[in-house]
């Protein structure tokens, strides 16, 4: 934003502004340029932006079977990134918070780190208590009422820590940043293992009573279907997750990788070329679409995790199911697409948690975070 | 409330509440009265509450086979009621707003009828445009992009209409006035012939991107289940409305007479009586429960409509169907009940959105109104 459109969103006068932005500038959380186009008399105002380079965060996205990390800018610019495989699925909470450790040591090593760090944002597949950030539930990692948030704290040596539900935080950071930037409704579906979901209700997040609104994967689109491992049957999960995804590439169950490599090979071969053994699949996709539709009235529904990279190959299909099980008013207003952020939808969305708690006061938080020597010193 | 306490809830001074209370006392909105018991000394503040008598809307609530209209007063009284049966079930819109306008008259001729009419409420199981009460789509009552708010509009002789959907009238009333009160997250499920919802969020009623979330009744529970008449399979709607509950109880379809009168006849034979032959209907009663509990963590989810009369009968079956279906976290934090306003809370919604217009300015509102005695000679 211009100068002058920070004195008329902000309401106060132009040497205010000019001294708040002094006391951010001289923090290294925003930097001015003059606009490299002018239309109109007079000098124009300076543009005020964020500056990525001395005030960050670390985001770290927890798989099934990887963890990565990324070191993000102020403004959402991914500067440097770590993947790890996990050694065995359903890892150990301890051992998670050693890996997510090791490569947020690995990002403040980079050459791009900067002078501070706001916190560290993690993002998981799982039901997870806001306030503490206990896993509620996590059947994908095997994980029930495990105190991650509490490991976390005490690994990262006081670096402040956020945990939430990766489709929540892919949700948010779409909501402000990506596809779905001034969409005041919108759900966005993480579909990698399982299937998770963030919906974005007039404006705000759906949290529910407890936080833990929005676990769509468990919506029964098919009472007496198949089995799902969370006790119940014909989830969308089982109908449309990793697991049924590898079913009808006709590759084995419980490798993502195989999965990935054989929709890369697909893809490949031309994005126009039909798929037919993913056609059920996506009509099962639509179905669960249209059920969300009928019952959120949505704006845009975001495909984004492996459904991202599954989408274009049956698009026809699942808005085919869509449209049978939508009614006609709502779903005439939706739009279906992928992650404007594609695949650090989710990272961006945990970086997201930790700059909200800094932009209610920006001087104060970045004042009193730890300096990247600081947390080098620490973590080493 | 005590003019104490409306005093200290303004934040104004003890002449200024005075004042804008003895406005509305003379307008007829407001009544005072010495508190039943005094603790404490001094001379007791006078409880201010609101006069039912004087200051009313109407409201009507469209079945598919009948029409209720009742009066009520500010506050919440229902103070006169008819009821209409209609000649054909898919009856003309038009025909519906005649028989609306003759029970509107009707119960203006009540000796409750008092000095103004703020307006008139529409509640109805179908999906509505709230700007203009046009139906887009009303399966039940055969009607598809009805300009219904219209012709109702023209048909009440300029009495101010608005028209709702049924469930999320019924929600409004419920979070207000009933078993929701103080409750910030809760679904309303009106089962009477379809299935419809209406879900409050954080407190505000889930919208959706136009007015049109809540359609529970054609979320797929069982894909490659019954045709629906919304052009689907396996809609919630098939599995528990009431065509379900008829065949469950082995009464003719279609007719909704016969089947309250069937459970009227099983509660009869006592509450506590096992009827199996409902067991089927409540276990898929609480597969829906279960996704709405997944999908938006809510604290209460109440059945209306129909299933009010079934629930008592399955309800042990509805809460394993939902704890199978539902996530622990989640379905640790919800209770099922019935509507705290019994049969009447979609009638009250339908007030309460007529009251909602009036408590922005209640002096230029009530000042505004029709009188009964204009109202009467214009409808005569």
């Amino acid at each position: 934003l211009t100068r002058a459109e920070l004195t008329g969103r902000l309401g106060v006068n132009r040497s205010t502004v000019a001294a708040l932005v002094a006391e951010l500038v001289a923090l290294g959380a925003v930097e001015e340029e003059r606009p490299g186009s002018t239309h109109g008399a007079g000098r124009p105002s300076l543009v005020v932006k964020p500056c990525p380079e001395r005030v960050q965060a670390v985001a770290a996205e927890i798989g099934v079977d990887h963890v990565d990390v990324v070191l993000v800018g102020l403004g959402g610019t991914v500067l440097s990134r770590r993947r790890r495989r996990l050694a065995t699925t359903s890892p150990p909470p301890r051992d998670v918070v050693t890996v997510v450790r090791a490569l947020v040591g690995d990002v403040l090593d980079d050459s791009a780190a900067g002078d501070v760090v706001v916190g560290l944002g993690v993002a998981l597949p799982g039901v997870v208590r806001e306030s503490d950030g206990c896993v509620r539930f996590a059947p994908n990692l095997g994980w029930t009422d495990e105190p991650f948030g509490a490991l976390l704290t005490a690994g990262l040596d006081g670096l402040p820590v956020r945990v939430g539900n990766d489709a929540d935080l892919g949700a948010l950071a779409e909501h402000l940043r990506g596809a779905g930037r001034g969409v005041d409704d919108l759900v966005f579906v993480a579909g990698e293992v399982g299937v998770g979901g963030g919906l974005i209700v007039d404006g705000r997040p759906l949290r529910g009573a407890g936080g833990y609104a929005g676990e769509i994967g468990h919506m029964v689109v098919r009472a007496d279907g198949r089995p799902c491992h969370c006790g119940s049957r014909g989830c969308w999960e089982t109908e449309i997750g990793m697991a049924a995804v590898a079913r009808a590439l006709g590759v084995p169950a419980g490798s993502i990788d195989d999965v990935v490599e054989r929709l890369g090979a697909l893809r490949r071969a031309g994005p126009d070329a039909p798929v037919p053994e993913l056609e059920h699949l996506g009509r099962f996709i639509g179905i669960g679409v249209g059920n969300l539709v009928n019952l959120t009235n949505p704006r845009l529904v975001l495909l984004g995790g492996l459904l991202r990279q599954v989408y274009p190959f049956v698009a026809a299909a699942v808005d085919a199911g869509m449209r049978t099980t939508a009614l006609r008013a709502p779903a005439e207003e939706v739009e279906l697409a992928v992650p404007g952020l594609g695949g650090d939808a989710v990272l961006l969305g945990a970086a997201e948690a930790v700059w909200q708690g800094l932009l209610a006061d920006p001087v104060a938080g970045i004042r009193t975070s730890a300096t990247m020597g600081q947390l080098r010193r620490r973590l080493g």
